[in-house]
């Protein structure tokens, strides 16, 4: 159907195959979502465009595994259809939203002109309501770009792009039927989407600096403290130069695990007030300076807001502003900031940091214990990681227990302990697990409790049908342990249904693409750790990780105390 | 913790008990949903109010399921955590507000304390806006209550319940963790609360029936067609007191199947459009005037907007506006008007009805063809269903073959044909299982393509853990076949990875609660339906019916060509 405006068009190329190409541009490779009538048509451009499509067992699903491929590949796009398919989803928009993860979520819609004329089409509220479903979504994208006119949509696309890039959150693009194979202007894909970060003031930037070093400079016992912004917001190499040049003794926040070298001669720990690693809380506590680097301090990043740091004694970098002390300098990121400070830092006061290692605790060494507590299991986890490995921990005790993993160089972690919605990282796992393979040779383990597996198993279908080899451990406590030491300890409503699921890949039909394990004691996890076929395997591999009931890490506990108190 | 408060009331009781006592009260005796911390203290309160905990897998697919119950059981309540838990289920709540199903969903919120001072809790955005996820519901809610305020709560709860009934959809109801066991008067539980139907203007009521009653007296060839809202309002007495005194030729759309008693002397099949039984059509569009009651014409209930039937030829009968060809008479109930027009009608001219039946059509009669299709399939399960049954269809190729399926009287059916989302049937199977179980001794079968399946499997689980005894039938036809009507015959978007789907409730641990069967040839399938044991066990069983990738229902064939076209 060639129009007048198409025959004006110097390169004209269809809106969908121009919204692929973009995709492919930042660095996607995979698109993940649930086929629906309304984004069919889009469907067929992937491959041409040089996307693969995943093809999840539901949104929600799809959603958190868009999340995990971000948090691993950079950026994300997910695909839904009107109405039910992006409602399924928007808890994990919601998720990455809260978390800063670049998700683009691509609706498709009904016609332009079903949508005018308000039909009573199927996916819809009956109510010739064609916004109500993007209005949910508002809240939750840092831009809408509604694909309704192909002159603005080239524009459109490349802004939300920009924008999910630069914000580090979802954004919200619709694609109604008609508009998958209008005719724009396909000039502009000879230039790249602008991702650079706006620079700041240079001026107001030096001023910053110069504040920052007088209180860097005066300060006795300065530490650096990374938290999640500092991944999120791309930071990582300024953190690693910070912490480089200057030595000072650097910890991380749950959320900020992975961020810095934990095998470095400075690294000290995880700090996260009484949930702390052994020795942490004092060298932390005592420090007369933090440079805190993209803090979130949420409750269960906190373990139950028990820092006990003063403000006058802490330095905030963020991406839209740094804190020194009580003075605020708003509109300012901290990327240029932290670089200026490397630069002219010079000399610091420092003291040597008490260096956090892999080994057990004192009481676990040499038992003849044989149970697979939290106590023994999460240092031992440490032991066995391999450099560049991806770990995803899920909200329950595996979340929490992983502050006592110290991890190996290049591992990256991901977890969502602001959001914390349970099942999330079932789906994580899986497109991690895909970026990791896109990546080249990426080991991606996951740690699952029993509980949560159950809201999100047919993820692990998708894994198999996208042959994906990630470790998953799923830990068989009979129920949800979490929320046991919040509430309810005894109560029925903390059990769940005895799966077998060892069984449950085998049902999905993994044939010989699968191996499960099943371990109860010690010993078996040892020597399974050790096998070199395990560790390396082509294949997915499930391990029931048999552990008490009861038992649950020391982080989690304090956490869930704080919790139950301020609930009351 | 006693108030001065507290000391006024006459019978104090707790908000959370309050609550529950009124969901008794209204008829609910099972409350599905997934416990989070912000709502386990009131879970706490569930059996002392005479309810049960059903603990779904998902929030998703407790949403459908509550759904499912309410379909059955008249109204249903989902309790969810915030945010996390809420945002997962408004999916099916947006499809219990599009078809109107009264789901009461109540919410656990953070403390409002915390609320107020904008914590950084999990489960929040990170912006400190506690408001975000309720007004995400607000649009697809009749009623919002917030329960911050003691002193209003008990008048917000009957409220809310009272609109959820009447309107006969979803209401929002918030439950912060410091209002759960806080005081209020116990003494208005003495009072039911008031669901009855506020009655017409008489006056006005009498004008609209004078009208019906002209154009009824003077038609040559009237026909009653019911649909989805005559069952969502509550109309089915007069429904059936309609059909009997006037002895006139009766059809349903697709939505209102089960309306009517299908073997009764004047039923006459399936209208919508060109995807009628045979023969309804003509007889439905030569009539000179429809009785539409409770008409929903969307697409798919209507075989693409398909009907060729004139307004100067209908009356439409709904639960806000009575419409006699152009005139509209708003603010008035059918309930009241159809009782009048019952009573005083007298004889009407009337023609015979064809009747349908469930004799196989004339090709498949005598067949040797052993390969189970959709047109021998669906009048052979018609020859099969019991009396009472509750018969689920998934949206996909059984939501439109249960078209051809001629019912037993008393047999309430469950699709979703307007809101569509697939993965629904599976949810809803388990919360009406539930309520049938609840009603004594109706059996519950569901019809579910394999790849709708695929997204809420694990409700399978929570059938089997509430020891549920459906009939699943799994149609086995390698992927999304309605969407390959509609787009992308051969595009790998619409396949599915392969399941062992009778192995799947096994993984679940359904031991000896469990049958599986694997059906490939119409003799099997008519082996199984003899079966005394199959037909009335008491434990779940999974039929894989195995059937062909390129077979459809004539009734979705001509619908997914329509949509097709539109999308263009």
């Amino acid at each position: 159907m060639t129009d007048i405006r198409t025959r004006e068009l110097r390169r004209p190329v269809d809106v969908a195959e121009y919204l692929f190409r973009r995709l492919h541009e930042v660095g996607i490779r995979s698109v993940h979502g649930v086929p629906g009538d309304y984004n069919l048509v889009a469907l067929d451009y992937m491959s041409q465009c040089g996307l693969r499509w995943v093809g999840n067992c539901n949104e929600l699903n799809a959603g958190y595994a868009a999340d995990g491929y971000a948090r691993v590949n950079g950026i994300a796009a997910l695909v839904t259809t009107f109405g039910v398919g992006e409602l399924s989803a928007i808890n994990a928009i919601a998720g990455s939203y809260s978390e800063f993860v670049p998700v683009i979520h691509i609706v498709g819609q009904p016609h332009t002109r079903s949508q005018k004329d308000g039909m009573l089409l199927h996916h819809t509220l009956g109510n010739g309501d064609y916004n109500a479903f993007a209005s949910m979504s508002s809240g939750i994208s840092t831009t809408m770009a509604r694909l309704n006119e192909p002159h603005e949509i080239a524009t459109l696309i490349d802004n939300a792009i920009r924008e999910c890039w630069i914000r580090s959150r979802p954004v919200y693009i619709t694609l109604p039927t008609d508009m998958v194979s209008r005719k724009i202007e396909g000039e502009r894909l000879e230039t790249s989407i602008d991702l650079s970060q706006p620079p700041n003031d240079p001026e107001k930037e030096d001023y910053v600096v110069e504040v920052v070093l007088k209180y860097l400079h005066a300060a006795q016992r300065p530490v650096i403290l990374v938290d999640a912004c500092a991944i999120r917001h791309r930071v990582l190499e300024e953190v690693h130069d910070l912490v480089e040049s200057s030595g000072l003794p650097t910890f991380v926040a749950p959320m900020g695990k992975g961020a810095v070298n934990e095998t470095h001669r400075c690294y000290g720990g995880v700090y996260a007030g009484t949930g702390s690693n052994p020795g942490v809380r004092e060298q932390v506590e005592s420090s007369d300076l933090i440079l805190s680097i993209g803090a979130i301090k949420s409750d269960f990043n906190t373990a139950g807001f028990s820092y006990r740091t003063g403000q006058l004694n802490t330095i905030d970098f963020h991406s839209t502003y740094v804190r020194v002390r009580y003075s605020e300098y708003p509109d300012i990121n901290m990327k240029g900031v932290l670089r200026k400070v490397i630069q002219r830092m010079g000399p610091l006061q420092r003291n040597a940091v008490q260096r956090i290692s892999n080994t057990l605790p004192g009481q676990e060494q040499g038992s003849s214990e044989q149970t697979v507590t939290h106590a023994w299991l999460w240092p031992t986890v440490g032991q066995w990681l391999q450099e560049n490995d991806i770990v995803i921990t899920e909200t329950g005790t595996a979340n929490f227990g992983i502050w006592d993993t110290r991890f190996p160089s290049g591992v990256t972690a991901i977890s969502q302990v602001l959001w914390g919605s349970i099942g999330y990282s079932v789906g994580a796992c899986q497109g991690a697990a895909l970026a990791a393979k896109e990546q080249g040779n990426r080991r991606t383990v996951l740690f699952v409790g029993d509980g949560s597996l159950q809201l999100t198993l047919q993820e692990v279908s998708t894994m198999i049908r996208n042959n994906l080899n990630p470790i998953i451990f799923v830990i068989c406590n009979e129920g949800y342990t979490i929320e046991r030491y919040i509430h309810g300890w005894d109560q029925s409503y903390n059990d769940i249904q005895a799966w077998d699921i060892k069984g449950i890949p085998i049902a999905f039909g993994a044939k010989d693409r699968y191996k499960g394990y099943r371990v109860t004691a010690r010993d078996e996890l040892t020597k399974l750790f050790a096998d070199k076929t395990f560790c390396s395997a082509p294949y997915l591999q499930l391990v029931e990780l048999h552990m008490p009931r009861e038992d649950a890490p020391a982080g989690l506990k304090v956490t869930a105390r704080e919790t139950a108190t301020r609930n009351k």
